[in-house]
């Protein structure tokens, strides 16, 4: 995205108005961010109200005429985005370019489709252009790094679902053995669907173990999901640590003009190992 | 608070009055502060117990009369405080000021207006009177670093924040549409509610998906949410271990003969404040 | 307990039987500590066997038959306990003495008391004597390890406990006025247990919001406790490695005779400072 | 499993065999292992859906039909398994050799006993197989690395296992005394049953408290089931971290041009291992 250069030369009108849509930096710009952020928060909570029988027997004239401004707003910013930016075939395959194209469509597709639900909802997916936000300055380093953290520790977390999901296919279909359909274990997939239930520890209490033994199997499976989120938690952390190890001290870190060694305190006023003054180092 | 000066000459009634009332550091300060947070909680208590029917029949006169002894002595408290201080505007305008004007504003108030349920109620904020203890020595330096942590962490929790709430948004439409209105689902804002209900593993089971692909979805965001826990974990124990790492009066920390400053580095041959070589100070 | 010194002169008899019952460093006391955790054990399960009508109705008699043989054993053991001290009301008064007499006074009192259902249930109490086990060689440095840490971490989980009662308090009131009668929120006792169920991620589903206002505050509610659980296990977390780092390089860590380093890594061979032979200091 | 070594000389059709089958250093051992990934999934899921009453109905000769296939697949797969390795009796007898004989074995069994579902349901313990996968190089060494966690941190969780077990029996058998069979605490196991489900913050709400006795003393175990969520995740995070330290090939680490062992510590002067100056190599 943020490679995706500007169309026209400096200073044009199209480079300017990559600028404020495709940029942060200048005033225009974050205005631009702020009002597309409430654009989509307001347009997202106009889906949503839409779908409460009461709300929309009473405003649904109202919900359906925001609709369609924010519908217009929307497309006139998809076709600036791709008139503005160098490659408009690029822009448009990139995520945020498909994300920018389904957030428009279906309201479209409404006028010669006869507009189903399904259609209506698929607008909800624009809270995904929220996420624009991300790129905005604070925000750059930060999902970055919890990004490298959760793609370093992918192996590890794959090692940890597999051993979920098999614990989960195993346990759900022992209760499936033991409880049998009286208590609502009907299948081997709703003994598993159980076993996610209560690993998770989200505890549904739609289907429950009624006998002894499965109460007990129950109970081992309470403790090991209370036990093993230690696991996803342990991961995470360690990498993240790790992550903002190698990240955070760059920023006051500076070289001993000596012995070349990294003094990491940036209230040093004097190399830790070799005494050399670091402010002055000619010294 | 810390920051407010005692109004009044030192040694004056008024200066010893603000050191009982806002500091902690004499015996009789102390001595008011344990009897302060005792009738806070204890006024609590009667406010959660008025509003037990059964309680309320049979005590109901005595925890009215309770009520206004603690109003009383809470706004004897409040016109010292602003006596005392030198600057009263800037006390009555602070958070703590607040706190404490309304602790006892709506006890006064139902004298005028025919007391309502909601008046009664927000004589609970008063709760929020016992963060004064925060403010005692022991507490202090802890509640900083827990502090200094979140607000460290601020822009990495509002990501996931934000990834929560889309994810949720998205799930729980995706819901609304897959279950229908048979099993709970009668519109997104219900199917949202679901979604946080099941992300967080609450899990009441007040509205459970009753389809086979309603409980596949259901367990996809089960596994998530049992599985992004660890996000808020690491970033918060990364952030803290990085607090106290810096604020941790070290073991190992040897103080330079010099300058006098704690070395906190074990390793370290020299100062790193003013260069004296730790090992052989007589140099 | 283990500053407990044995009674009599060593090689006595009350030397012996002090070292083969308090002690666990000979093959006798080895054997002793597990008869006593398997004779606690098989204790308690008949505790919890005599509460189930149906085992009660049909092995009442074994398991009342069962109890007087523990018992019988029970007391034997808390008498050569006082007999081989060498302080015997210091162990009386002693937290494990304690719990020694109550594990066989319910059963002896049930003669002379008409047995009620407590005293009988008093008896499950034993468990407590399983811990006795955490003072075998291998768990003590992990027990102490984990005290530490809860020791050094007690003023920022009172924070936090403080924090999370207030916010409980806080949000039960809103939901008791919100919600009112009807969904179960009778009173404020009542809300606040509705907000630690829900903060707790606990989700019974007994008492849930049905108002619309109620579900909005009920998800603020989930996505706090869901994030918030970040806090005591960033707090014990730090902590855990913080006392791991002071205790743990001790065991392999050797001091390099040369420039008198520690040296952490358990496989070096030479001091990664000095270059000396960790091995063999004289070469 | 790794050291299990090829049967017949290097070259030969059984140790090309063993290469395929064991090994994943291969094309053709890659493709095997992905073949045989998709045949144990499928598999399991043929398994589950059988369980399914509506689904056996309509695919039930179909879903025969592919076990047969599958279980004739896995059958020559452990066949020619036992004929490649050198020791077929080290491999049978070994976990994985186990294994791979029970995922064949029920169906087989199910021609001659009349094929009960206990049989049927046995073969769903093929998921098993999958862990293989875990032997594949991206997996090794992060499943070796979370093992050696769990590991190093086994007496510290049996201390915590411990724990939670005695909370959950006193406390369970304190429900029972107080809350009594009306509200479903009819036996000291329901109270421990009950005690787990809500310790663990699974939460089902098929028992819950009515008195208020009772719910007081629930909401002191939430609490606690919440806070000591803390003990493993920081036991496992700080064990994890320190595992991660010491195998994490660091970015400073640098080879010693002596013995070729990487050094870890950057600060490091000399190799831990032979001695070598590391910064002036040519010393």
């Amino acid at each position: 995205m943020d490679s995706l250069y500007p169309a026209g030369s400096p200073g044009s009108l199209r480079a300017k108005t990559h600028r404020v849509i495709f940029l942060h930096d200048t005033p225009a710009g974050k205005a631009f961010d702020v009002a597309l952020i409430l654009a989509i928060l307001l347009s997202v909570a106009a889906v949503m109200a839409e779908s409460v029988h009461s709300i929309d027997a009473e405003f649904g004239t109202a919900l359906r005429a925001a609709e369609w401004v924010v519908t217009v707003l929307f497309t006139v910013e998809y076709l600036l985005r791709l008139w503005s930016v160098r490659r408009p075939t690029a822009y448009a395959k990139s995520f945020f370019g498909l994300v920018d194209l389904f957030a428009v469509l279906p309201t479209w597709a409404s006028l010669i489709l006869p507009g189903g639900q399904v259609l209506a909802v698929i607008r909800i997916l624009r809270v995904i252009r929220v996420f624009r936000i991300l790129k905005l300055a604070q925000f750059v380093g930060e999902a970055r790094l919890l990004g490298a953290a959760v793609r370093a520790a992918r192996y590890k977390i794959t090692v940890f679902l597999i051993s979920v999901m098999s614990i989960v296919v195993i346990v759900g279909s022992m209760m499936y053995l033991v409880e049998g359909p009286t208590s609502g274990f009907t299948s081997i997939p709703r003994g598993v669907y159980w076993g996610i239930v209560t690993l998770t520890t989200v505890g549904y209490g739609d289907i429950a173990p009624a006998t002894t033994m499965g109460q007990v199997l129950a109970a081992l499976v309470m403790i090991l999901g209370y036990g093993i989120i230690a696991v996803p938690t342990g991961i995470f952390t360690a990498e993240l640590a790790h992550q903002s190890r190698i990240a955070r001290p760059s920023l006051g870190r500076r070289e001993c003009s000596d012995c070349g060694r990294n003094e990491p305190d940036p209230e040093a006023g004097f190399c830790r190992y070799c005494g050399t003054n670091l402010a002055r180092p000619d010294e």
